[in-house]
C-alpha cells in the first residue's frame, strides 16, 4: 500500500509577519481557502487514505497540524521533540510505517510546496510507485527543470535514461550537488543535464531504513530504539528522550548522494517552493505598475514592489520601488526587495528588542 | 482685553494616516500628552481666560473642538459651515469680538503649530499689545527667522525698525512676499531682510475690520449681515447661509499685503509649523542610523527614515532608506520621503478606490 509522509517542520521566518513561531508558513492560507498542509494533504488524497497519511511536525505545530488535518488519525501526527533534520524525520516516519505495513510504498513531501496541476503530479507519483514495484530498491526522487541559475537549490545531474512500467522516461542519478555557486548554477542550467531536487521522494519504507543503515549506521542505531515502540503507548516517552540525540543531517547528503539505486523523473508539473514573499508574489496579480498587491492597497507613483494587506488593513504607497510590504497581525515589514534574504536575521533580533510577541 | 482666536480649520491630509477627515492635525497629541489645538490654548493661557477664547473651525471638527477644549463656552466655538480661507474667518472672529468688546485687542494664532519656550512667547505678545495700546491702527505679525530657502512659507521684507514700548525693537514692514520660487527664497535667505510669516498676528477688533473694509469691501458688506446676529439664538441660521457666499482669500493677500500699518515682531522663541511627518520627525529621537523611530519599531540595515508605529503595533524595516513609514488606525503608509508633498493626491485618491473608510 502507498503510505504519505508530509514533512512539515519548517520554522517559517521567512514569511513573517505573517508566519509566526506558532504558525510557521506551511499551516497559512498563503493561497486560496486551505493551508499549504492541506493542500498538499489534498493533492495525494485521491491515492492515499487519511488513515494513512502522516505528519513529521514540530513539537509547537502538532496542534495546528491535528486541528488542520483532523481526518488523520492522532497517532499519525508524530513530533519531534527538537529538530533534526530530514533524515531523521524521514527514518523516523520509514519505521512508523514499516512496522504497520512491511512492504509499504511511501511518498515524502514538503508541507508548504505549490504543485500543479494535481493531475500531472499524481501520474508522476503512479509512475514511482510502479517502478518501485519493479525494481523494489530504488529511492525515486523528482526532479524539477530549472528556469534560472538559482544558488538556494540542490542539483541533480541526470545520468542514463531507461523506459518506466508506465512507459514513460526515467533517469538514474550521475551525481547530487549541493547548492552551487552562481557560476557553477548557471553551468547547470546551460548543460540542460541538471535538475532542482524538490524535496520529493518515493521509496519503500524498508529500503530507506536499508539505504540509512548502509550509510549512516549511527543514526539508524539511535532510531531503533524509537522504532521498537512504534504505535505502542510509550511512543511518545521514548521519541521525546532519544530523539534530540540523533544526527542532524539531511537526507540528501545522509543516503541521496551516497546511493547507487537513485532514480530521478522529471516533473511533468509547475512547482514552486514559495521561498520567500517575492515568491509569492509571482503568483500574485500584477497593478498597471507592476506592483504584486493582495488585500486593501492604494499605490501612487510606486513600481515593482510586492504590497501585502491582510485583516481589513490598508497599505498606502507613495513613490516607492522594489520593496516588500506585508501588513499581518499588528505588524508591518518594509523591506527591500533585494535584500529579503536577512529577514530570519531580523525576526531574531525581535526577542532581543522585548518584541517577543511578534515572533 | 485681549481675545485670543484660534484658527482651527485644517483638513490636515499631510499626517494620514494619523490625521483623518474627523480628526485634523489640530486634534491630535503629535506631541506629549496634550493635543496641538488644546496646546495653543494652553500657550496663551496665562494671559486669556477661556471665555475670551474662540475657536473658528469646520463643521466636522466642532464636536472635536469642543471635547478638547471644555472649559471654552461654547458659543465661542465658531463653526465655519464651509471653508473660505483666513480673511472671512478673521472678519468672522473679529466681528464677534467687537461685539462682546469694541476696545478688545486679539491675537490669532493657528491651531497647530510648536513654539517653545512659552515665556519668550507670552512676552511677545505683551510687547505687541502694548505697541497696539499706543498705536491702535498696527496689525502686528510674529516674524520667523529662516533657516532654509523654504518655498512653501510666506517672507516678510522688514523695513525701518523702531523702539517698541517695550523698549524691544519692531520694524516695519517692507513688502510681504507669497511663497517664492527656490532661487528667491535663496535670495531671501541670503539677504537678511527677510522673516518667515508665522501666520500669527495681534491688531485691535475693529482696527481689523476696518481694514478689511478698506480693501476689501466685498467680504466686509458679506460679513456685516452675519455679524448684526453675533451672539444671537440666529447667529448659527445665518452663519449657515451667508458664510459660504464669502469671498475665498487669506488674510495676507486681502489686508496685511496692502495695509501701510503692519509692523512685524521678529519671533524670540523656536517655531514649528509641522507640516509633514519629515517635520515632525525633526522633534523625534534619532537611532543610531539616523532614524526617527515613534513607537514600537525594529530596524536592520535601514537609514535616513521616519518609523512610526501606533496602538502597539510594530513597524520592522529591512534594508530601506529615506522612507517614512506610519502605521495608525489599520491603516499603513509607506512614503519616499521626497515625495510626500503628493500625500494629499494620495489621500484623496482613497473615496475614488473605494476605500474612504480610511480617508
Amino acid at each position: 500500500m502507498l503510505y504519505a509522509v508530509i514533512m512539515a517542520g519548517g520554522s517559517g521566518t521567512r514569511f513573517w509577519p505573517k508566519s509566526r513561531r506558532q504558525s510557521p508558513k506551511q499551516f497559512l492560507r498563503l493561497f486560496g481557502e486551505t493551508t499549504m498542509i492541506q493542500q498538499t494533504a489534498g493533492r495525494i488524497a485521491p491515492m492515499v487514505d487519511p488513515s494513512r497519511l502522516l505528519v513529521v511536525t514540530g513539537l509547537d505545530q502538532a496542534e495546528s497540524a491535528r486541528a488542520q488535518l483532523a481526518d488523520v488519525p492522532a497517532a499519525n501526527i508524530l513530533a519531534e521533540p527538537a529538530p533534526r533534520d530530514t533524515a531523521a524525520c524521514v527514518g523516523l516516519a520509514a519505521g512508523v510505517v514499516a512496522a504497520r505495513d512491511p512492504e509499504a510504498v511511501m511518498i515524502v513531501m514538503p508541507a508548504d510546496h505549490v504543485i500543479e496541476p494535481q493531475a500531472r503530479f499524481l501520474e508522476t507519483v503512479e509512475d514511482a510507485v510502479s517502478l518501485i514495484q519493479a525494481e523494489p530498491l530504488s529511492l525515486v526522487t523528482f526532479g524539477i527543470r530549472p528556469t534560472r541559475p538559482e544558488t538556494g537549490y540542490g542539483y541533480i545531474e541526470q545520468g542514463d535514461e531507461f523506459v518506466m512500467p508506465s512507459g514513460r522516461i526515467g533517469r538514474c542519478v550521475a551525481q547530487f550537488r549541493e547548492k552551487p555557486n552562481l557560476e557553477t548554477a548557471r553551468s547547470f542550467l546551460d548543460s540542460g543535464r541538471f535538475l532542482w531536487n524538490s524535496g520529493i521522494f518515493v521509496w519503500r519504507a524498508r529500503t530507506i531504513l536499508d539505504e540509512i543503515k548502509a550509510h549512516r549506521p549511527g543514526l539508524h542505531e539511535g532510531l531503533a530504539p524509537i522504532l521498537a515502540h512504534a504505535d505502542s503507548p510509550s511512543f511518545g516517552q521514548v521519541l521525546a528522550e532519544r530523539f534530540p540525540q540523533l544526527e542532524r543531517v539531511p537526507i540528501d547528503r545522509a543516503v541521496l548522494e551516497r546511493s547507487a539505486h537513485v532514480k530521478v523523473i522529471e516533473a511533468p508539473y509547475q512547482w514552486s517552493d514559495v521561498g520567500d514573499w517575492r515568491a509569492l508574489a509571482e503568483l500574485l496579480e500584477l497593478d498597471s505598475a507592476g506592483n504584486a498587491v493582495f488585500g486593501r492597497t492604494l499605490t501612487h507613483g510606486s513600481t515593482g514592489s510586492i504590497f501585502i494587506s491582510e485583516e481589513g488593513g490598508l497599505v498606502a504607497a507613495l513613490g516607492v520601488e522594489d520593496l516588500v510590504v506585508v501588513q499581518s497581525q499588528g505588524a508591518v515589514l518594509v523591506a527591500r526587495k533585494e535584500r529579503l534574504d536577512e529577514l530570519k536575521a531580523l525576526v531574531e533580533g525581535l526577542g532581543k528588542a522585548g518584541l517577543q510577541a511578534f515572533s
